[in-house]
């Protein structure tokens, strides 16, 4: 299982609608067969992909695979009916599949007369697809809301400059995360103030090959001049004010992590929403005093009343060349999540 | 030099205005003949400690101290005098005596005939009397100015609720600062609004048995029935609002570690007057939106003039108990430090 879910996470794989997949057929003496892993939506399933390699080999076989077989036929047939076919023995798998239209595989498996095996390092595999597990059971994306600030809670001075609040590490560190979100969600508002391109961008600060989605909220119209609107990335503008018709709209569009940096107004929107799952602050060791507030008034009124996030890391990113270290909190907050209609 | 440095630090000694010192007396084979800390004002000298072990043995011996014998009587003769009548044969010191009146024991020495080794393992013995060192180098206390802060930088709720920003971690590591400083520093402001009892207390909320200095700051006259006024602990009243003579009156008292716990107009004037030396943060992922700003206006209108922190530590205080986990941010203004007039 350690092989498959290894294979599940072969760099280079687009971040897609599909789940990360790894299998690996073991022949009775527990040598390998052969390796497969999903390489993104429209090609082979992890299973098929390693019977393929198999090919008669497979005959008796015991398949490790990191998510439960899918019985569904959608842009490739039911992976359960191939492992069948192919006389595979034994079916090991991590995952319970979670999509209501894919779900199924390990009955079927079973009426077949393979021996199952469900739950092996369950968590491992969640860990990988967890926007996706999010997505399917809660039928909204996973939201994580970015935010920078400084010690005293500023996201700019007094005069509205901001550049930077955050260090060149952090900044880096934003895109990596960016990076790792199929969609990078902002106001009209900020398009309008900041007119950020939102790409992710790498070390030497050109655009990566693959780019989220950037997904423009808001009911006013997009200057057709904005950066938001260049060819770099795929943009869509959802002419709402109401997170969840905004994740309800990105969910059909089969988006499952979303990225939260427009400014205060748009995080107060969600928070009240209660559709934050996850909250990433950097913080910066600056005073300003007075200035833009990193978050909005969000109607508490006493200390009981006060939003406690729990912590699940903390990341010191070193500052080089006299830049500022940085600390970044990862934290979730403890409301319950709350599923679309 | 390591055996000496650990003397220095011995536990139970009381902080006082005197620096820690460890001495260890080596025969010419290497072998130990004798060792010596310093215990306290009013208490022998480390060398001198040793050398009253050691008696006769002493002679020829190589004498190695965490810092460069003293040549003055004060409440004890001069070490320098000392450690020659004992027929000492070599010194080795690791920092040079930055006390005025106590300088030129190695020059003593090395008129006596004795062989003198300075310098060794110098940033290890000044980091063990940094605020000492401090006091003497810029003729003021060392000032720690110590915030608290949820992750939108405010220290209470809109309606002045802060009953708990920082979490019981914290607050039990903020009594752990205390007690390594001489002095807390509040001004009348936060004695009238909050009545502190500005005591170090342990972990099971008992006052400790060697109390800080209580220093209140203000020309505004204390109520006698304010904690900060109990037995507990020493209180001098400071009838100032400027920093910098506050710090000379506190200097004069042979205080060489300042505190600074008192709200956010008695640490912007220290700020404006560039009397931080070191701001200690300890940062609560709680959210309120609203309430009182944890730091004041600073007068700085555009992020050019944003005051930047150098971190030098960060800790994660976890949280036990369903408790938050606080961050403590330790920093050092860049501000070139300030001697008294």
């Amino acid at each position: 299982m350690r092989r498959a879910l290894a294979l599940a996470v072969t760099p280079g794989v687009p971040l897609g609608p599909n789940p990360r997949v790894g299998c690996v057929l073991l022949a009775p003496d527990g040598t390998t067969i052969a390796e497969g892993f999903h390489r993104g939506a429209g090609t082979p399933h992890a299973e098929a992909a390693a019977l393929a390699e198999a090919g008669d080999a497979a005959r008796g076989a015991t398949a490790v695979v990191t998510l439960e077989p899918c019985n569904h036929t959608g842009r490739t047939g039911p992976c359960s009916e191939a492992l069948v076919a192919a006389g595979v023995r034994r079916v090991v798998f991590a995952q319970p599949d979670a999509n209501p239209v894919a779900v199924g595989g390990a009955g079927r498996l079973r009426e077949a007369g393979v021996e199952v095996v469900g739950g092996e390092q369950v968590e491992d595999a969640q860990a990988i697809n967890r926007a996706w597990t999010f997505a399917i059971v809660h039928r909204r994306p996973f939201v994580t809301w970015k935010f920078a600030t400084t010690l005293d809670g500023r996201s700019a001075a007094a005069d509205g400059t901001s550049r930077w609040v955050s260090s060149r590490a952090a900044r880096l560190d934003t895109h990596r995360l960016r990076g790792l979100c199929d969609t990078m969600l902002v106001g009209t508002g900020t398009v309008e103030v900041d007119d950020p391109e939102l790409t992710v961008r790498d070390e030497v600060d050109e655009p990566v090959a693959i780019q989220p989605l950037r997904a423009v909220m808001g009911l006013r119209d997009l200057d057709p001049g904005r950066r938001i609107l260049d060819a770099r990335a795929e943009t869509v503008h959802l002419r709402t004010r109401d997170p969840e018709e905004a994740l309800a709209r990105l969910h059909g569009l089969g988006r499952q992590h979303v990225f939260l940096e427009g400014g205060p107004t748009l995080a107060r929107a969600f928070l009240a929403a209660g559709l934050v799952d996850e909250v990433v602050t950097y913080v910066a060791p600056m005073l300003l005093g007075a200035g833009r507030n990193a978050v909005a008034d969000l109607g508490i009124a006493t200390i009981a009343d006060a939003l406690h996030l729990h912590v699940s890391d903390v990341a010191v990113l070193q500052g080089h060349d006299g830049e500022d270290t940085n600390v970044r909190l990862t934290m979730r907050p403890p409301i319950p999540q709350r599923r679309s209609a």
